[in-house]
C-alpha cells in the first residue's frame, strides 16, 4: 500500500506520536538493493503495545505498522478495525499480526489470522493454559504459516553474554529474585489477577531466561501466596533444579522501594549476576559490556526474518514451569490486595 | 533365560500366586510358527502392580514377567533387584520395563532403562510435573527405544464403542461425575496427598477418556477443595469446553456409599452414559454390549506390539488438563482429612 521513505524512526512511546511519520514497504539498504518491509498489524492496543510494540515497529527497517485491531482504539495514524478479517480487507498486503491481547481467548484470533494467510507473533505468556498453548504449533504447521511465541526477556542484552560465560563453567547454585510492585507496573490492570497469572506475569520472564540458560530445569516444590481477595498469587517461592544444581527463585508483586530483577549464578570460576531483568551483566561485581539494542527490537528482527518462511518458534518451557508451580504449589493466604494501598 | 511352556495363566491377584507358574519366551501360535514372548520387569511393587500388572502379565501370551525391581519385594518367584541395572545383569534377555512407582522421580529410572537398551511403559500419570513429562519422548527418541505413557482408563471396554457412537452425532453437553472414597481405594497411600495429585489421581482417568472422545478439549475454570491438613485437593469441579460444547466435571475423593465413575453425553440423537469408569455403556438407559477384555490386558497387548519398534505413544493431553486445573483453580479449604474417618 505504501512505499514512501521514513523520515524519522524515533522509539516513541505512543501510537499518536507516530502520526506524522511516513512508513515504508521498501527501502534502499545502502548496497544498491531494495529490501522489503513487511506490513504488520498490532492486535490489542493495551499498555504493552503502546509501551513497546508500537515504538519498536516505528524504529524497524524490516516491518511497518499497517493497522491496528482494537475495539477501542481511536485517532490512530493507521487503519483501525474491530477484527483481523476487517483489517485485512482494508490492508490487502498485510503479512502478519502481533497479538498483544491478554493471554486468555487468543485461540480464535490465531485461527482467524492463520485462516487469512497471516504469520503470527504472540506476546508472552502464549495462553491461559498449557493445553491451549500446546495447540498453536500444530495450527500454524497445518496452515503453513510462521508462528513466534515470544519471550521478550530472553532478548535482554545480557542474556546471551551470560549464556556464553556460563558455557565453560560448572554451576554450583543459582538464585533468582524477581520483585516488583504491581501497582507501579500494571496500574489498574485487573486482568493480571485472573487465575493463573498474578506474580507469574513478571515471574515467567525470569523463567524464560532461566530456561534459555539451563534448558531442562525441573521444578520440585513451590509456595504460592494469594491475597485474601484475589485468585492469583502475589508471591511465589520456587525450588527447582538443573541436574543436581539447586535453583531457588523468589517472586513478588508487592515489592515497595527498590525493584529487583536479578539472577545470581555461582560457579566454580566466579559469580555472574544478571541485573535489571537481564539488561546488565556483572562478573564478580564488575560490570561487563553487553550488546546494544532492545528486547523488542530483537524480537521483531527475528520475527521479520521468519515471515513467509513457515518457521515455528514455540518454546513452551517457561510456561510449563509456571504450570508446574501451580500444580505443586502449597497455597497460603495473605492480606487483601488494594491498588491504592 | 527361560523357554518352557506356561501350564496355566490365571489372572491372579498377587505375585506370590505366580510362584508355581512357568513362563515362556516362545510358544507355538497354532499355525506352526513360534511367537516370541518378551521378557519384562515390573519396577515398583506397590498396590497397582500387584492388583493389575502382575496378573495381566501372568495372563499374557506376548510378555512374561522376568523380574522385579523393588527395594522391599521379598519371596517372589522371579529375580528381584534393587535397581534396573542390577536386574538386567541377572536377566540379560530383559527387553522392557513397566514403571509402577509413584509419578515422582521417574526420570532417572527412565534414563537408566533407556541407557540399558530397554523399552519403557509408564503408569499414569507419567510424572509429577508437565515439564518432566514432556521430556520423556525426546529421551526415548534419542535412545531409539519404544515408550508408552499409558492411560489405562482409555482401554476400558466401553470407551471405543462410545467413541464410535459419538462420531455420527452432535454433542450438546457432557457431564462427568467421578466420585470415590480414597480410604477404600488407596488405603494408607500417603503419597497420593503429594502436591499435584489428590483427587486428580482418579480424575485424570476421566480426563483420559474425555480427551480420547473429544481431543482438543479446553479447561476454562476450576474450583479445588483442599483438606485443611493436606496439600492436594480432595474435590475438584472443572468447567471445560470442546468447541462450543460445555463439559462439566465433578471429582471427589470423599464419596461415601455408592461410588460413581460416570460420563454422560447428551447428543442430538440420544444420551450415552459411560458407567463404572468406562466399563459399561448405556444408550438411552439401555445397556449395550461391549468387547470383552481388561484395561491392562489391552495396555500390555499394545506395549508388546511396540517393543523393539522404537514406537512412541506419549499423549500428555489428560495430564495437561490437570495442570490447567491447578493453574486456573480457585482454592477452598475444607475439613481435615483422616484415613480412619
Amino acid at each position: 500500500m505504501r512505499s514512501r521513505r521514513c523520515s524519522t524512526k524515533p522509539a516513541c512511546r505512543r501510537a499518536s506520536d507516530l502520526r506524522n511519520q511516513i512508513c515504508q514497504t521498501s527501502r534502499d539498504n545502502g548496497r544498491g538493493r531494495v529490501e522489503l518491509s513487511h506490513a504488520i498489524a498490532i492486535v490489542g492496543l493495551g499498555k504493552i503495545a503502546r509501551d513497546q510494540h508500537l515504538p519498536t515497529l516505528a524504529a524497524s527497517d524490516k516491518l511497518h505498522l499497517a493497522g491496528i485491531v482494537s475495539g477501542h482504539a481511536r485517532d490512530e495514524d493507521v487503519p483501525v478495525a474491530a477484527t483481523i478479517t476487517e483489517l485485512k480487507a482494508q490492508v490487502p498486503d498485510l503479512a502478519a499480526v502481533s497479538l498483544c491481547t491478554p493471554p486468555m481467548a487468543r485461540t480464535p484470533l490465531i485461527e482467524e489470522a492463520l485462516g487469512l494467510g497471516l504469520d503470527v507473533m504472540v506476546e508472552k505468556p502464549p495462553a491461559a493454559t498449557v493445553s491451549v498453548a500446546e495447540r498453536y504449533s500444530g495450527m500454524a504447521r497445518d496452515a503453513g504459516r510462521a508462528l513466534y511465541l515470544t519471550w521478550h526477556s530472553r532478548e535482554a542484552s545480557a542474556v546471551e553474554p551470560a549464556a556464553q560465560w556460563l558455557a565453560g563453567r560448572s554451576l554450583h547454585r543459582m538464585s533468582i529474585a524477581w520483585k516488583e510492585d504491581v501497582r507501579v507496573w500494571h496500574p489498574g490492570q485487573e486482568w493480571i489477577w485472573e487465575p493463573g497469572i498474578g506474580v507469574f506475569d513478571p515471574g515467567v520472564n525470569a523463567l524464560s531466561i532461566l530456561t534459555r540458560l539451563l534448558p531442562g530445569t525441573e521444578l520440585h516444590a513451590a509456595t504460592l501466596k494469594y491475597p485474601a481477595d484475589r485468585e492469583a498469587p502475589i508471591m511465589a517461592d520456587l525450588t527447582m533444579a538443573h541436574g543436581k544444581t539447586a535453583i531457588e527463585a523468589a517472586f513478588s508483586f508487592d515489592q515497595r522501594g527498590p525493584q529487583t530483577w536479578t539472577m545470581t549464578l555461582e560457579t566454580d570460576d566466579g559469580v555472574a549476576e544478571l541485573r535489571e531483568g537481564g539488561g546488565r551483566l556483572f562478573i564478580d561485581d564488575a560490570e561487563v559490556a553487553v550488546p546494544e539494542g532492545t528486547e523488542y527490537g530483537r524480537l521483531y528482527a527475528r520475527f521479520a526474518d521468519m515471515i513467509g518462511t513457515g518457521a515455528i518458534d514455540a518454546d513452551l518451557s517457561p510456561f510449563r514451569l509456571v504450570a508446574d508451580a501451580f500444580m505443586l504449589g502449597r497455597h497460603e493466604r495473605v492480606g487483601a490486595f488494594r491498588w491504592d494501598d
